[in-house]
């Protein structure tokens, strides 16, 4: 019997996937779990998109362009536009989701063996996709206590070895809904002019920003055009998840036209999701107006509770609609998975994720998890008097 | 500026698309261009499949499960049972077409500087995929003298090194058409078995097979499931080539289980597609039928054209809908490039794909060219009357 590649054996299983096993048999013991490990939002899907999805009159479901759909392309120019990004459709590759915008970024910028500076705690697939390109992640230190902000320029220039390629950034981030100021996005423009790299920005949360504040993206520094990739998503904008349509944009010709070539070999991104992405340009503001207000609501009552529980910290949240949070626990593998194994409240628990599966460096984020605030507001209110049930009783607290 | 990878400058451009802009600019001339290059099928998509579309009923566009919607596998039991396949759903990962089927099978299965044999002239984007995870393909010749048949066992022999890990087939054959008899694959068990290999099968041309010849699938094959990975598409049975949906099937569960995570790093494959997906099983044998007596008329039409063109020979082809003829001209490239640029038969022309970029080995195909019947029978009639006129008049005939 052959056995399976070294690749294969080394890459990660998904970290918010590995306690559904256990969550599965909570059900079956008649425990309600509330979901809050999961980026999957329970927001409905703008009704315009769902229409125009019922609406399909094609006859044949052809392959699309490989860079997607011409006119899905020239919709996202309008889109763009409202961000003051200008971008013109053959900057553009629509992908298969935003996972594999960060692919064919790896794969066209990095070579096997070349690194990528990111920030940890970070979003965990980006490990797998690393893996699956021969990438080496180099995990710079943010930091609970500051809120996860950009970690000091220093830092950037101790982890730079001829071998670094590119330095990566979501923003507003996962899991850590950390929001970066312009202000340190100007800091790694400086760092990437000076040492030539790539920069990688996942803005997928866009959009999900609170207290007013402004979304500064990498498309609007200047002077680094060459240098910028960014990588986005239709999934959490428009509750379009499972439509798979991303997209990766670069001045940089070069770059698009490799990243073309990747395109090519995998054919076409899917149809149907272009047919809906394209239509929910035209989502009404009003749509948004309401998904935030709901959002900001469920950030409140997240960071509120949590920072009210006794030797608990929720830094406040600027964006996306993750929270990382430290608890007083041994060891948060063991305890996510207690609360679905040894723990209910009133026939109740609630399902976190790990904060140890969004870091690199071994023992980090043991005393964390990452909260995704996707339930409406009473079924957050009840998980939330889950957890600081929970931690009363939990065996392994601190 | 900062350069792209040496992954990306190797990695080979689409050799269908490559001549695109020439057919564009013909197009701009006004001549009507044949489009016999591509493997897109004309055929409508079954009404049922496109009416369930227009009836989908989701209010959150969610992802599915990574390894595919559950009753989706189910449902692909039920059509694998009608070929004598036995598969349960927890040996199914559900792909984003195809491509990443084969892209799962190889980060899964081999390691990079691994090697797999292929018969060429083989499916141009398994040189995309191969480079994409770092695989080595070592081609072997199959011949048009002989159909293109499978390769002697001494060939394979003399091909397998200690980093060979695994052999590719495509079956019935792109580009050639070929249909492996079940001695053929009985054979290729035998090697496998005998140097613990990995067969991949990528069968996704399953229905199209010629002149009432049975199709033989490798899961058929006993003793060898452990080896065996089924690589499979909904794009060409249905026609629904932008629903992106595949999937990859082996009893091996670490193989199912090392795709799997593969498959959670890019989270799910595309929901509608896999609607689609469903419905299309319950598809009429009718519908089949009628597209089966259709390709069976533009087969013959197209290898008997040729047969009749002096100079030219197509063999008979078993099954798929592409033939690879071979011409006399001096070179395919130019050739093909010629039919668009220099050549034009009553305000009309036809684009083919040179043969060469099927083959790996440098010069070969050079005379020969792939023939996608994927038009109407008038059309193709004129494509083949242009072909003829062509031939004619071409500078570097040979």
């Amino acid at each position: 019997m052959p056995s399976i590649s070294l690749k294969g054996k080394a890459m990660p299983a998904s970290p918010i996937r590995k306690l559904v096993p256990f969550s599965d048999e909570a059900k079956k013991r008649g425990i309600k779990v509330y979901h809050l490990n999961i980026g999957q939002p329970d927001i409905e899907t703008p009704a315009n998109v769902l229409d125009k999805i019922r609406q399909t009159d094609l006859k044949v479901i052809e392959y699309s362009h490989s860079a997607g759909i011409p006119s899905y392309r020239k919709k996202l120019v309008e889109y763009y536009m409202k961000f003051g990004i200008d971008v013109k459709p053959e900057e553009m590759i629509v992908t298969t989701g935003g996972s594999e915008a960060i692919l064919f970024a790896m794969n066209s910028c990095l070579d096997p063996g070349e690194e990528i500076i990111i920030p940890e705690p970070f979003y965990a697939n980006y490990n797998g996709f690393s893996m699956t390109s021969g990438v080496v992640v180099k995990p710079i230190d943010s930091f609970i206590e500051d809120g996860f902000a950009l970690p000091p320029m220093k830092v950037f220039e101790e982890a730079i070895t001829p071998r670094t390629k590119a330095i990566m950034i979501c923003n507003p981030n996962n899991p850590t809904g950390y929001l970066y100021s312009r202000e340190e996005l100007e800091l790694l423009k400086e760092i990437v002019l000076k040492h030539d790299l790539f920069l990688f920005a996942d803005e997928v949360y866009r959009e999900f920003v609170y207290d007013g504040l402004p979304h500064y993206s990498v498309m609007n520094l200047k002077g680094i055009d060459q240098n910028v990739v960014l990588l986005d998503s239709v999934s959490k904008r428009y509750s379009l998840c499972g439509a798979r349509i991303g997209v990766l944009i670069s001045k940089n010709k070069d770059v698009v036209s490799t990243a073309l070539k990747f395109a090519q070999a995998r054919l076409s991104p899917p149809t149907f999701g272009q047919i809906a992405s394209e239509e929910a340009i035209n989502t009404p503001d009003e749509y948004f107006r309401v998904v935030l207000a709901e959002y900001h609501d469920r950030r409140n009552i997240v960071v509120n509770s949590i920072n009210k529980m006794e030797g608990c910290f929720c830094p406040n949240v600027g964006g996306a609609f993750y929270a990382v949070a430290r608890l007083p626990i041994d060891n948060s593998d063991k305890f996510c998975q207690w609360l679905l194994e040894g723990f209910n409240y009133n026939g109740q628990t609630v399902m976190l994720a790990p904060a140890t599966g969004f870091y690199s460096t071994p023992g980090r984020g043991i005393d964390e998890v990452r909260i995704s605030y996707v339930l409406n507001v009473n079924d957050l209110k009840a998980s939330m008097k889950c957890l600081e049930e929970a931690l009363k009783v939990y065996p392994g607290r601190k």
